[in-house]
């Protein structure tokens, strides 16, 4: 499967939070942590875990850029 | 300034494309491109240009988690 | 591959329109039609054309809900 | 009301959690169930409820497009 | 028609600018400018036009805080 | 600092519901009510409380456009 998104950052994960409804999936990305906030639903279909190797996904019109 | 989006990743800016209102901006961050698509404006605003340091800034709730 | 967004809609495209940076993608959907505002970049990458069999993806965080 | 989303599928709620804060509504869209990750205060407002006609309402720029 | 997204600030159009695909629509909402960024078909469908009411309505999953 | 987000509200906060995983934080600008739903790691790290001033801080890419 390939998607549109053009943002695939490779990584790890160090933790998962499970909410009521809603994780937060943590992944190092090169020494920089990402955060997922993503369904519980999804992070037991993919069956995350810590230590799995993962892609954070990010379509471009989600990301802003900030100058000192 | 300090923004609730929990993810900031440290980046060069290697290309910027403007269209006819939108801008994809590349940054790369640690060796992997991510591109911004944000408004013609907001480059010319924050003076946006190739060679300079800036932070991809993305909110958790934009972020996805994909595995091979 | 698998991602963590719930939500993928099987259609076919019936059209693209290219701007400078942005192009629409329009997906027939069991006859509603979904448009995917994506980058020009992606749809060259992943070789859209109409006729071609494609998912729309979305985030659940990114659906709303309307009543009449 | 008329909103600029190109987006909106019609559906019927099948299945409504919520969360401490947030919910998750699935509406059944012609057989595919697509999940709207919504406030517990817009389930209530709205009076949301199994068995009820919704839209999914998604905005363009939030559409990704997958091919297998 | 009622929407689940939480948030609905009511203004004046004051400026509108159609680019290639897509178009972003200035909205004064009491004295600061709100940009929307959204299709040239929806600004088409809905006769948006400089001095109409209107709403910019935005999911509450999109809106961060910042502080000084 | 200084983001692309074209769109920064000035506010009051003027209540924090925190979840499990998600906080909703309500801010008062100019007498309209605008939610936030952002991580309760993000109130924590901002220092976020009742009556603080604020700005709320949207991508215009995220911001629609409603007519009556």
């Amino acid at each position: 499967m390939k998607i549109s998104a053009r943002n695939a950052l490779k990584g790890k994960v160090v933790d998962i939070k499970k909410g009521s409804t809603t994780a937060h999936v943590q992944i190092d990305v090169n020494g920089s942590i990402v955060t997922a906030s993503i369904t519980n639903e999804a992070v037991e279909e993919l069956g995350l875990h810590v230590g799995q190797s993962v892609h954070a996904v990010i379509k471009s019109s989600d990301v802003m850029v900030s100058v000192p």
